[in-house]
């Protein structure tokens, strides 16, 4: 353990901030290292070459008629500002008499990439290979959106064909629980545009005669939900998967309970969908948001004027059975339908991606859960969805046709993308323990 | 006339830029100026000392038993900006061939203000003194606000005592057409903040479990009218005075036609009121608009956050019957009525001035209408009320207890507040003759 502690303290040493063009060559060198550590291992590495910073593949031998299973992360990290609230250096990783390592990247996610990686060094030094066809598929450009990952997945799909992709960079329910996510929704985002008079008006001189586009905004928008908190979009629940009787259930019992969540968001009340819990609405329902509003004066006090156009951003949370391209034409189609008279109206799509649902029965997540029980012992595996969009997951289904195991080990007071980011060794262990067991339940 | 154009050239020569700290002196070197004209006119002129730019006074002298006019204009000025878009200095008057005469305060207020003074001066030259008692009042704060005008009212309240008010500052519906307004819309204003979560949260892990603070303003303020555009607010019309059929017949001839509001607007359709012209809607109908309207994320693409708070800017144009006071506290009470589940609400009322009508049969508007059709020969003076609102008519009203009589000289195309802002030759010279026939009118 002390050299796999001395190897992930190297990694967090090199401060491999993707969005930062000064940290370029930082990122070239977090690269070589992987390629250095992988080959030392055992494994066959390659560095390469995008338009942005470098990925890194490495294999072991490809033998025929044996299963293949792609671990996917990311050696690049969150800026580490603001730096002030560091309590040392963030890129001098420290450990704890109580075992938590804190440094940027120590769970997101360069110590849970690495946990799988030495696990796999363990195994080929035990046995002199993996059970199983391994391709690692460590990128560089995850915090800022992967710009390059799927043009790299489409050009190398037969070099990356695989039954199965794993990744471990989704969080864990609590501290010792093996945790499955085996959903995740989809998103699909447009603008709103409301445009009036041509320019900014006096609202003495106008008020009343025209319409005025804030007003014209705000009532298109109340358009979206009913009186309940639904969407109203016609169409829009259309196909939607109802939530299975047995995971309600196995939600129940997680701690993500509304009280949880209500002190989580800091709200003075939920307003979950009726009929569900608010776990479920997060996890598994639908959603209609507004992310931003502007338009007039937003200084201090009044102008009174009739501004000559209103913006809002939208996003749709999708769930399994929703086509993120037919939610964008139905809201669309909706929004054009209730806009009020004496404005006109522009609808700009913007991005969008599918959910994401694994059946948790099928002999890929069972074995995924059996690893997981036999990593983290004596509690159950923890069955989760996430409410977020995780892009790479659907690339992976579309490009190379492969379900995605999503193994978190992070904890949930990691504090990930914040100050004074941990990764316990506990969890490193675990990590490492859980990659040797994965790759023996995936073989079988 | 000659000697009238030299003086008002001089005048327009001053930069009295109230806004612009760089010309405190240019405004007393203005208050000055004027304190002389007065005095070589005949009149007793006196300045003020203000904590902002002097008030100039000047009267002739008081004799008991003659009705009292005031006549208020300002000697300040909006600043030139932008400079680039003069075609010559803005303080650098001149005169074209067909009698226009181009500088900044050409016609707000200098050309209107200085035609009430040299008319007077005539009239003194004529007969010795004026045919009533007149006091002028001439601030250099008009542009901003009017920030100490309402102290010095009340401070001089027993010197100020009149029987009625005299301006020129409003707009002329055509040119060579006497215009008298008679009525004002007043104003409410009140901001609107609607709160949620401590924090701006990832829509993907609380969307759908928690309320929106967007979605729940956009949701509050669409019930602020109802489906035809009147204002919802129960109470609202309480006690609006209905147009009277005299009026909404004058105003349907003249030249504000719903086509020329549109052109004028820059908009694809007007939205009037059901049953009212737009016109009528803009002059004599209360309004509710948004202002404003912000929160989340407003920066390109898009950003999916819950944001913490959203907030809204809300005026309300008054109309004569409605208490802005009551109509604050009656649209308080149907926002905390109709906010959604789930977010906090916090409405802080602003500034607020009731609506302004003068019966246009009363004798001092009759001895106005008079003077207009005089002074403005060939076409019966238009009667017109005006969207906006001037808060210094209220303060007469409320502290002096007299009614305004707002005789406007500036054209339609005077660019008031714009570059190369005119004033004519041939106004100049009927607003001369304007205040002679007034106050013979008014002591009648």
């Amino acid at each position: 353990m002390h050299q796999h502690l001395d190897d992930l303290f190297a990694l967090l040493r090199i401060p491999s901030v993707s969005t930062d063009p000064a940290r370029r060559d930082d990122l070239r060198r977090c690269a070589a290292w992987l390629a250095a550590k992988f080959t030392a291992l055992g494994l066959t590495a390659e560095v390469h070459q995008t338009p942005g910073h470098p990925i890194v593949s490495a294999r072991n031998r490809r033998v025929a008629g044996r299963r293949t299973v792609l671990i996917y992360g990311h050696y690049d990290v969150q800026p580490a500002d603001p730096l002030a609230l560091w309590r040392g250096d963030p890129f001098v990783p420290t450990l704890s008499d109580s075992g938590v390592i804190t440094a940027r990247g120590a769970t997101d996610n360069k110590g849970q990439i690495l946990a799988h990686i030495l696990g796999a060094g363990e195994t080929i030094a035990a046995d002199g290979d993996l059970p199983l066809n391994v391709i690692f598929l460590v990128e560089g450009e995850e915090e800022i959106g992967s710009p390059h990952l799927a043009e790299f997945l489409r050009r190398q799909r037969a070099e990356l064909a695989c039954d199965v992709v794993a990744v471990s960079d989704t969080g864990m329910i609590e501290p010792g629980r093996g945790t499955l996510t085996y959903g995740l929704r989809g998103i699909a985002c447009l603008e709103v545009a409301v445009s009036g008079p041509d320019k900014d008006l006096h609202s003495g001189i106008f008020g009343g005669a025209v319409a005025n586009p804030l007003t014209a905004l705000a009532r298109l928008l109340a358009t979206l939900h009913d009186a309940d908190g639904r969407v109203a979009i016609r169409g829009f629940y259309d196909g939607v998967a109802p939530l299975a009787q047995w995971e309600r259930a196995a939600w129940a019992a997680l701690p993500v309970t509304d009280a949880e969540l209500l002190r989580l968001a800091g709200a003075s009340a939920l307003a979950p969908e009726p009929g569900y819990r608010g776990v479920e609405c997060a996890w598994g329902r639908p959603t209609a948001e507004l992310n931003g509003l502007y338009g007039g004066y937003q200084g201090e006090g009044s102008k009174t004027v009739i501004p000559a156009d209103a913006h809002a951003k939208l996003s749709f949370r999708l769930v399994p059975g929703q086509e993120p391209e037919k939610i964008l034409s139905l809201a669309a189609a909706h929004l054009r339908n209730h806009c009020p008279p004496g404005v006109t109206l522009t609808v700009t799509p913007g991005h969008a991606g599918a959910a994401y649902l694994l059946d948790p029965a099928t002999p890929c997540a069972q074995a995924a859960r059996r690893a997981l029980a036999l990593a983290f012992p004596g509690k159950e595996p923890a069955l989760v969805r996430e409410g977020g969009s995780i892009p790479i997951v659907s690339d992976f289904k579309k490009i190379l046709g492969a379900d995605t195991l999503l193994l978190g080990l992070a904890l949930p007071d990691a504090r990930i993308h914040s100050p004074n980011e941990t990764f316990t060794v506990e969890n490193f262990e675990a990590g490492i323990r859980l990659n040797q067991i994965l790759l023996h339940e995936l073989a079988r």
